[in-house]
């Protein structure tokens, strides 16, 4: 029987478990919402059970699985899988996940941050097949990003490299990150700061077809509003688009500068605001990018979509073999 | 008799030709100042042949020579070795530099743009040694970037990877690079903005110390011209430092959020404005990091100085026995 991967995406929200196929396809899954509430070694004890469910129940042995990969919302130490932050999960600060995880399986684990896993899914099974480097960067509530280099992903010291929405790209912008700065990709351009923005345009006396109420609560505004305002012509949703396009313009120009990439892949959720905000995106970088590319660069979408995160976990075992 | 590195530093004011030991040291070199006025042909057959004479003249023989290595300032395309861009010299557009200096010689020709050499020099032999990654920036009269990653240089798709001086960090900035835009590193912090940043803060009615002509040129106003009004406690001076101080901090906050890389080595004429400057750097790097350094990164001087074009150059040859 052919051998399967096992990705797991440990998010806030959802606990995803699945397996996949060498070539990338999802065979089975199991979603778990109450890991919320679990001590970090129960997540785990969780987790290898699922896993041998999901084997058991799809008729693989234990020999079946070539490896395990486990994304993971936060930043983690790679080099002794050791997680050190999380970006919406309680506890787990310092704990050895890895380790673990590895204790129930003879064959490797392997963890990383849910961007990277993604940039791999990309590389093993998606838009970056067949490049040996590439940028993936995810537009969604944050902004993440995933650096191929050499069919490897580029983890720099600790681990965290690619916080590509941590880079400052506008220090004069009112707008503050959850790391606390100001100005920096994701304060610029992503769904964190989507709200904020739109009530600044309304307090400042732009015309919302979208808010009839007096009371209305600015805080529900995310990126699916915005999506709604632009189809129906509202001028505020409309600018917000120019604005985070053009930002993220200069986002890939910088990529561009610093990586000379043949390729960048963009993904996440606000990709779906469509062409006109992916058109916007292109026009400002080849407006920076003027006369400074000697080569053609190119700018795709993500081909993975629902299970980008499982299936990108499933993927970094690849990485192990390579 | 032991291996022996050549180096050439191909610049507008001067090419340097020199033999290098194979731990770095700088064993001869001629200077040359009329390449400007020679054809393109002309100055490889003139680089060609004082390396031979220097060979000669140090009692070499040809199979002492383990490489030459040329550093170029400007674009090329790594991959075939031709010249795309010219700082400051005119011709050698399209010039296949590489393969023509190559037909003089037997050992392996290496040309890449001065700041990886410069980079790669200070992996062989300064700063960098003992480290498989690091990022080295120049800021001198512009800003340039090396990227060493696992002991080679990172170059990208064309060999154009590493511009950090032209990514963006202040859009609203009014100063303009070379490049054509507006805000990008270089025209925030490097002295190619020196002279326009103090007219500018002049003629809003700064006082200045180092001004007393009323017909002042100010177009001669360079770095050192900086630095001698920081000795002397001119406010305009200080306030210039304090600025760069503060753009290059989140230039280096960039490099640490994109390579998480363990060293960051600093080099160009700049860093001779002294500890202030450099104090002002780190204050505003690691204000931007707060509680986002997991692991110490080193913030380092570059050790080659002088020579280390001609040196960096020479170093490149090492890589391609790697």
């Amino acid at each position: 029987m052919k051998k399967v991967l096992c990705g797991v995406d440990l998010g806030g929200t959802k606990l995803s478990i699945g397996l996949v196929s060498n070539d990338g396809q999802l065979i089975d899954r199991r979603l778990i919402y109450d890991h919320k509430c679990m001590p970090e070694d129960m997540v785990t004890e969780q987790i290898a059970l699922t896993i041998k469910q999901l084997l058991k129940a799809n008729n693989y042995g234990q020999d079946d699985l070539l490896g395990v990969g486990l994304g993971f919302a936060g930043h983690l130490r790679f080099a002794d899988g050791v997680i050190i932050t999380t970006s919406n999960l309680s506890g787990f600060k310092g704990y050895p996940i890895r380790d673990r995880l590895q204790a129930f399986f003879k064959v490797p684990v392997i963890i990383d941050n849910d961007a990277n896993a993604q940039a791999y899914g990309e590389f093993q099974f998606g838009a970056g097949k067949g490049y040996s480097d590439f940028i993936f960067l995810t537009l969604s509530t944050g902004i993440g990003a995933g650096i191929v280099i050499n069919r490897k992903v580029y983890r720099g010291f600790t681990g965290t490299a690619g916080e590509l929405g941590h880079t400052i790209i506008d220090p004069r912008s009112e707008f503050r990150c959850t790391c606390g700065n100001k100005g920096c990709f994701m304060a610029c351009a992503s769904g964190l700061v989507v709200a904020d923005v739109y009530r600044k345009k309304v307090k400042e006396g732009k015309k919302s077809l979208m808010i009839h109420e007096e009371n209305f609560d600015f805080r529900t505004i995310d990126g699916k509003f915005i999506k709604t305002g632009f189809e129906n012509g509202d001028p505020v949703s409309i600018e917000i688009i120019d604005e985070f396009a053009a930002y993220t313009g200069i986002g890939l120009y910088n990529i561009f500068q610093t990586f000379n990439p043949p390729l960048i892949i963009l993904g996440g959720g606000l990709t779906h605001w469509g062409d006109y905000y992916l058109d916007g995106i292109k026009k400002k970088f080849y407006s920076l990018v003027g006369d400074m590319l000697y080569d053609p660069i190119e700018i795709n979408l993500a081909v993975l979509q629902d299970d980008a995160g499982l299936i990108g976990a499933a993927a970094l075992t690849k990485e192990l073999f390579l």
